[in-house]
């Protein structure tokens, strides 16, 4: 068989402009109906595009009567077979030259050369590309295994589709550069379409890899500039077209994810999740499971969604507090679970959702509650030193779309750990002047908490770190007071680049004393969800203990510095969105 | 320093009965009065008994005056230390005798010996016991740590209160029968009260520790009955008294989940959770996050919780399954993800709850769909084998409660695969007599089910096995038909003793059969929910796949046949039930 000669394509062209972005961005009634007509207008143009596409097929296919190369290509069926061994793109290198192999891929670009050639850009998974090529080197030739025909046929390939082919693997002149494999390239002898992509891309992928424009929902596009302009995200590649907004992204799940860089998070992500469950069971942790659906709002009843439950009513969980401290009193001495949690809160921030995932612990405390304070920190940074060994490769990806400066860890042995007045008092004496009279006593305001993580960054050189001691008025009524200082409590937060990411503290385990704060919190202990509580420690002897609830959306938005939490999300949820 | 004589006290006698149930059982209003009035009594009765104990141990401390051991026991303050290294019960064998230790546990029994000695039981986790010795041995030694007056104390120390204690560890005489560590005792020196127990238990641990006497929240003594005959209990375990029933276990989540039976069977859930992530993750899954909250229910609207959102309503998950397909869409190969979900069912049955576990998996398909039931296939054999290794003791400690035959996994190679017509052949030609008439293309019933189950063990000697090519009718839209045989689809169930667990099959991937088979079924493919749904499919090309959905509470349950699902849940949700 011969070999079309390899070399690299001429340098490619951006793919045509995509059509306009979907619903969900237009301001007001004025402006839909022009959209809409616009919309009604691409829709045809687009409709008489696959039209013409599908009749150059339907020719080619015609034309196949005198097609030596006519079982090759087409439309896969279930009589379509292709019996070589696969071999996966992320494994293909130039030592498997001449090997006739089997792949399934998306196809992610394809340009003509002359009518007898066709480069094409394959990807098997994430980031991991390979060129390939579809060339009638001798079409007068009976078993050559490429027609002319067949090359118009895989050039007519829309982006996006889903194919089956057999390829010679073969090594190219020069390293391909626009492909992960660069040492390899596949010289296609088979090629069967086994999902065909739309007419045109509402998201391309190039577009859905870039930073998106538009942070909210709403086109608030000043807000959006400061946000991209605080992460330092280049100028460059914020403002290169044609990027998209984020609306636009989350109404194309499907070409959202694909983007390398979407994978890329979700494999940092799920990273997160292990290295926390490794960390804890390696340390007796173990895992339960809290319940979403509950009887009575845990924290007070604020930020509860509500839902009729049979004849009663139900609320969806806040936290798994409650249920945390009963698998403790139940006699687990340390647990942890993860799972969803939901806050009806009507903000429409890159920083807030509706349903977020928890990383959850409480263990019991043997003598101090820096004990648990101390397990928490190391649990995070077991994650933080973790994803810089596992994920390398995903966190440079992202840096090369969303740029940002390291995230710097403390060393082992110099954690930083400040108590809530010592913050205050930073934030006095070094921080902007609009904190010149914080006071010791009063919980933080968010530009506050953003001021003192970088006070802290300048002085200490790290992006994490513990606030310590609360004050009194700013923790729950089941956080229990300092003995010797009843003014703060054994409660604390911690802090990625100056936001808040965690927030925990030791608990009441005396029913007596649970009973005295609630009172001095004004809530009656007797009130439908705090009595089952205070309940809990009156049943049985419960060791003192406590705990902490980690956001795993912000960890992941903030260690990587994602201009929203909600890119971190699988499928973020907020009061404007529960689609997809 | 003396030691006192090791040796082992009387035969323990069961702890005097407890007080009532609480509500939940009464069954009507008349009834409930009488109940409320013996209950107020029963709280005056107690109170008074709890004073009396207060006034024992208050002379106790004042005798103290002339108490050389006075500083060695009492309620713990942040004052109080004990400075030697700490030794964990399940660490402490007959090679420590001699070490001066410290240990934190619960007081499971104590026993007076005469007024100088006192035996109790130490408990630190799941099963975990020791016996110690508190005793005075040289009453007018000075250097005795033990008084007399510390012995009564310590005698009334109550049931469940946690403890911390030094001791020296020792030898017994005879090995300690009672507890789990029985070639060692502790001989006591100093005893703190960190947390106290209640003047009497609602649900003690023995009696937690028993097989529950009734399934149903609301008692309906027949049904429970037949179930737990059917299920083999043993009459010695299911009748021997004071067991409580399912309502009073769970209305008294504390001791439920001290009960060793019931930190066994987490365990096993645990282990299940892992071996499935295990298993995945080997095999290039990937996890990730579906949402609960979604815009419009998935499949079809039947059963599905709805709720205020904003200004618009939203639905909790039924399954994954939707977002999986994204997944998928979206370029990740296999996925698999674990998470709650929910149904909105009015079934007051010990198999139905409204939240409950999946362990949910999706992948491509390469060459058939028998691909993705291998690997479900797989992941159970896995986890079956792998519960059998890491949970022997577990399971022991469960069948020591809810006895029952063991589990029979197929040997490799021999696992059982029936299509839906073999099994109803099955069923109509060896089954009881009432299945005589069962077709080919109707769904089955539970009834069905078991006794195909029933036949299947026999014939081939396994509880575990597949039921594949579900007839159309008894599949939802999404589902792909044989292309051989429409009648039938590329869908199958799997069973365990003859209960199903698992449902999956291959999806449809092609946008215009997606809509046809809507439309066979009734369905309007622009309706809401689904229309986003259709439109993933045409977003972009997307791979064949298929999958399956694992009811992780049922593989517990079933696993240890335990007489109902709401055993093997954390926090067991049904329409009567939400607290705690």
């Amino acid at each position: 068989m011969s070999e079309p000669s390899s070399s690299n394509p001429p340098p490619a062209e951006e793919p045509s402009a995509s059509s306009e972005a979907p619903a969900g961005e237009s301001k007001k009634g004025a402006k839909k109906a022009a959209a809409k007509a616009k919309k009604e207008a691409e829709k045809a143009k687009r409709a008489a595009e696959r039209e013409a596409q599908l009749a150059a097929q339907k020719a080619a296919a015609v034309a196949g009567e005198d097609d030596n190369a006519k079982h090759n290509y087409g439309e896969w069926t279930p009589h379509t077979h292709v019996d070589h061994k696969r071999l996966h793109v992320r494994d293909t290198t130039a030592a498997d030259e001449g090997k006739v192999i089997k792949v399934r891929a998306w196809v992610q670009n394809s340009r003509m050369q002359g009518a007898k050639m066709c480069f094409l850009e394959l990807r098997e998974e994430r980031n991991w590309t390979i060129q390939a090529i579809v060339a009638a080197t001798n079409p007068e030739e009976k078993e050559d295994p490429v027609s002319k025909q067949m090359v118009k046929w895989v050039g007519a390939i829309r982006p996006e589709s889903f194919v089956l082919v057999e390829a010679v693997v073969a090594k190219p002149l020069d390293p391909v550069k626009s492909c992960k494999v660069s040492d390899a390239e596949l010289h296609l002898r088979k090629v069967y379409t086994i999902a065909s992509g739309p007419e045109a891309l509402v998201l391309q992928l190039g577009v859905a890899n870039k930073p998106v424009t538009k942070l909210d929902e709403e086109d608030t596009a000043e807000e959006t500039a400061k946000a991209v302009e605080a992460l330092s995200v280049s100028d460059a590649a914020a403002s290169a077209a044609p990027a998209a907004s984020l609306a636009t992204h989350l109404n194309n799940p499907v070409m959202h994810k694909r983007a390398p860089i979407q994978q890329a998070i979700a494999d940092v992500r799920m990273a997160v999740r292990k290295l926390f469950s490794e960390y804890l069971d390696d340390r007796r942790f173990v895992q339960f499971e809290a319940p979403c659906l509950i009887g009575a709002a845990s924290e007070g009843g604020a930020n509860v969604f509500q839902l009729p439950y049979f004849e009663k009513s139900a609320c969806l969980a806040q936290s798994p507090q409650f249920y945390k401290q009963i698998e403790i009193a139940g006699g687990r001495k340390r647990v942890y679970c993860i799972g969803p949690v939901f806050r009806a809160e009507n903000s429409n921030t890159p920083r807030h959702m509706t349903e977020f995932t928890g990383l959850d612990l409480e263990m019991e405390i043997e003598d101090h509650y820096h004990e648990v304070r101390n397990m928490l920190e190391g649990v995070l940074l077991h994650i933080f030193r973790g994803l810089k060994d596992r994920c390398a490769e995903q966190i440079e990806l992202v840096r090369s779309v969303y740029p940002c400066e390291e995230f710097m860890v403390p060393a082992h042995g110099k954690e930083v750990r400040l108590t809530f007045a010592e913050g205050q008092k930073l934030l006095r004496e070094e921080g902007p002047e609009e904190f010149k009279d914080v006071l010791d006593d009063e919980d933080m305001s968010t530009p506050q908490e953003k001021a003192l993580g970088a006070l802290v960054r300048k002085k200490y050189g790290v992006d994490f770190y513990v606030l310590d001691k609360f004050p009194e008025s700013a923790r729950p009524f089941y956080t229990i007071e300092d003995p010797h200082n009843p003014k703060v409590t054994n409660a604390y937060d911690f802090f990625m680049r100056g936001q808040e990411i965690l927030s925990g503290g030791q608990r009441i385990h005396v029913p007596e004393l649970l009973e005295a704060r609630l009172r001095k919190k004004g809530i009656d202990p007797a009130s439908p969800g705090i009595k089952e509580y205070v309940d809990v420690f009156r049943s049985a002897g419960v060791p003192p203990h406590g705990g902490g609830g980690i956001g795993l959306d912000r960890v992941v938005a903030w260690y990587l510095n994602l201009p929203s939490v909600h890119l971190a999300s699988y499928y973020p949820r907020t009061p404007k969105r529960l689609l997809p």
